[in-house]
């Protein structure tokens, strides 16, 4: 009997029918609906030549794919590499930290693409998809972990799976709510993933609140090396933020200036953090990785302080910003081009700008909520194969762990097991 | 005495003379081929401005570096980390996975410059190099870093780098065969690289059979960490593959295609291989990662698995896809150019295509199987330093190892070598 | 009481206002000074629209973002990824060298940006930047972090600040005699980044010279696993490098020429560096991570052997390069563009050029030597909390480290400390 069972737990934790089953019953859907709805867009169609000549472009160069591959291919690296090894650092859950941050990962960016493609790349029956959508769908992915920044550790693959759906489901809705009814500016997805991912996050997390978690706090901490695995996440998260904030600009000088001003402000956030980190500690130490010093036990990589707050800053700057901006700072051309000012939006002035943006973090807050509260409530369902309180961030329970020193300290916290072979 | 000798081993596996003597000698001849043979092409050339304006362009962003520069990095950061991480799941062979991929990757890209250049872009007694044979001499190289997980583990790097002298060579022969003499489209190399290098590998390690390897069993687990560190290899493979296949398509819609569909493909497999991976573990846990999980004594990487049997049904889908192919799909200018049904091939058909597709497997088969025993026929002389079985899987025979919990660990297994200092 | 007291050590290393203080206090300079200097350049300012219209530009891709940001976010992960992780190989001190090298980096970028702009890109009172300049911060932060190495786990994270801004000042001074004054060719930055920073770093460690630090030799080892992220660090930096000797070539053909030069120089280098590696060890075993195998208590990174040396080379090849270089080779067109013989320069011969690039060299010895002493002389002050000498080559004394089996051995080492909780 591999499974401890303690104080009477009578959690089934067997994922041998669940899982599989709601992997390939998605996957059957994805395929299905992808069959029926996808096509390539104009740009990545053999068609292109005459499409190039109707839009005038002279040469292959000009495709919207060489604009932004290179970007795409860092934000990449930021939902697998960045996000998943970001939150390695507890002591005994880097494969679930990884592997299942690959898992929902993979998932969502398929119903992204179907999602967002309904809401924005829909023609004559069809989502015409390009590279734009790719990283569109990496974006909305994104949010998802976010918020299972505030789980981790918490939840089994089916529950993240589940949450995946309906979180992408909603972040389509509220982007296209913001993008098009509202029709906000959300530089750098400040809205739309950060302070929706965080708050959605949160929601759930209070609703599966654990109160004998505490039991378990000896496996919330982190071990030498795998601070330094949450490290290569931290890095990659950092260094590629620039072509996260710039991947969909406009093309020239909007995506130059985005990644400009990335790079200038995240340089100035270390020394910051760094500062505070240090004035923190009581003897002045600093602490690695330092963006995920406040571990508490209900939000486990603290989003709050890294998703949630910084998403709503940045949303309400962006609202005072659009109220304040003149024609002077942009040119005329540069300022009716930064807020679209066109067609039935002619008439918008930068005051009324500003309250929408406003009106688009309520929103964003709103769905946040009320999503979370649903799929909180869902995921309470008793039928998902969740861990006991006591298995709480743990590999073993759903991955093969290899038997090293690392199991060795698990023995000797768990001698009921170390007796089995 | 710091070798163990166990059963009347005799094997000899020091490395001073032999290894500094090969790799001294082919830099020399490389290098001296390098100065007769190889020269800038136009586009490297600092004659571009001239070559500019008889291709009739317009701007320096024409160069074909700015298409495909990006995607060679992607693919180069597969091979070197992709690549080398991913097989550093031993418990005491991660030197030996990151450090001879190196070092056998690093030699491939020089004589693959050389044999394919040579084939492809030799011109009035020179090869004329840009990003585009960059690219190419990395895909050779990824066939024998497929070959190499067949043997991983039980080979010296003295063997590692004969077998990528003829590993490149046979390569290049069969990519002639298959894309000059047949006139065959070899997508994302599924018969160049994955099928070649797979059976290629497959066959040297038959070659190389041990009938007594069972007793070192003990070493081929991983641990917890060395199965991060091979994540990351798995996660970087898995993100850059669109680059890989869309790396050397036609500028423009072929490129931003091919990008698109390995993007798409890839996310479906995570969560195919996912519910396998679950169904077929007796407690629905999952393995990490996971694509390493069968892991044959023989077969080191399972690159059957991984390589050899995809690679064949690439190539079969390829040939299918050829022959059902119509104008409607691809539109007439399309279509043409998609097959390259130019010229002397203008009177192929599709179904014409087909038939030199399924050939194209079938040389790739058998050159694969013929270069594989000649190679394996080779390596089986006892000069080449090849590690005796009890240390196979092993860094501490090629390698200075640290002392620490590691060793001591493997002190516990020797207590031969615990008493030495 | 948590720091160890041997020997009368009267050490204070206690960072909880100096490091804040000096933090906060240059971030707020920094960002007074980007406020009242810094502007968007052309290329990424709004106004770009009519830039492009007088530069007879006809896309947006001819933006030079798009020449050079893929390079740009390669050369990132050089720094911060490739140098901090090459730097992991210290048993105990991982987080020094990812963490430190993060936080000067991240302040040596924005005082660099500052510096460099002030030299060269300096109009009607405002520093105008644009991806060029950030590639150009990166590589002026390059000698910061080859510095950097030699001190590498005997100095406080106040005494890095300081020394980054001053080298950072040094750098763009003795760029600007080399470049402007001199009007020397730097390819691949061998005088103003590795030579200058080497031999800067060496006459700092040099200053800082502890004749006790032999004590703690045995911190100074590797693990296994650290050794393995140090292999992240050395294949990023290796991999990279074409991106960095290309990302600031002239747009077409140079750019091209220089990715493709480095590619095969470096492939070369590899089994060269493999063989003598093999030859030198008495077994003729390999060591991992190869560059580093010279472990010089002084010289922690063996930087002179690493870029010193190296630098010098590059440095005297130039110049004997230019001092041969003819027509034949480059092309009239192509010979007057390598070298910018126009303006005031269009009298210079080869050989004139051959006597400017030596003067470079020597130039940037010179600036090396005076700033190393200068600087070595103010952190030898005894108010930066710089390590006792038994607590060199340790994180604990500046981070906090979690418990695990890695403190277990430190604390075998160090049994007055396992007493305390």
């Amino acid at each position: 009997m591999e499974r401890p069972r303690h104080q009477g737990m009578t959690k089934n934790t067997y994922m041998r029918w669940r899982l599989p089953l709601i992997c390939l019953l998605w996957e059957v859907a994805m395929i299905i609906l992808f069959g029926v709805f996808v096509h390539f867009g104009p740009e990545a169609d053999a068609h292109w030549e005459e499409e190039k000549r109707e839009m005038n472009l002279t040469s292959d160069i000009e495709n919207d794919f060489y604009f932004r591959y290179p970007s795409f291919q860092d934000v990449h690296v930021m939902i697998f590499v960045g996000f998943g090894f970001l939150m390695t650092f507890l002591k005994r859950y880097g494969f679930g930290a990884v592997g299942f941050n690959f898992l929902l990962a993979a998932f969502g960016i398929q119903w992204a693409l179907l999602m967002q493609g309904w809401f924005h790349s829909f023609q004559n029956g069809k989502i015409l998809i390009g590279v734009e959508n790719l990283i569109n769908a990496d974006f909305c992915v994104g949010s998802v972990c976010v918020a299972f920044g505030a789980i981790l550790g918490k939840t089994s693959p089916v529950q993240l799976l589940i949450m995946t759906l309906f979180q992408v489901t909603l972040f389509a809705v509220n982007e296209y709510i913001l993008l098009n009814l509202l029709h906000v500016k959300d530089a750098g997805g400040s809205m739309t993933i950060h302070t929706f991912g965080a708050y959605f996050g949160l929601t759930v997390t209070r609703f599966l609140y654990r109160p004998n978690l505490e039991q378990s706090k000896d496996k919330e901490g982190s071990v030498y090396h795998s601070d330094l695995f949450a490290m290569i996440g931290t890095l990659y998260l950092w260094m590629y933020w620039p072509s996260f904030n710039s991947a969909i600009s406009e093309h020239g000088d909007a995506q130059h200036r985005a990644a400009i001003n990335t790079y200038c402000s995240l340089a100035a956030c270390v020394l910051t953090t760094m500062a505070f980190s240090s004035m923190l500690q009581k003897k002045g130490k600093l602490d690695m990785p330092i963006l995920e010093s406040k571990l508490h036990i209900q939000d486990t990589c603290g989003i709050h302080n890294l998703h949630g707050m910084p998403g709503l800053i940045g949303g309400i700057v962006g609202a005072i910003t659009a109220a304040a901006a003149t024609e002077d700072v942009y040119g005329k051309e540069g300022f009716i081009k930064a807020f679209d000012f066109t067609g039935s939006y002619k008439t918008r002035t930068p005051s009324i700008q500003g309250g929408f943006q406003a009106a688009g973090i309520v929103v964003s807050l709103l769905m946040a909520f009320a999503g979370g509260t649903l799929v909180g409530a869902i995921l309470k369902l008793p039928i998902w194969g969740d861990p006991a309180d006591e298995n709480c961030f743990e590999d073993d329970i759903y991955w093969e762990v290899p038997e090293d020193e690392e199991s060795d300290v698990y023995h000797m916290h768990n001698p009921d097991k170390a007796a089995s072979p």
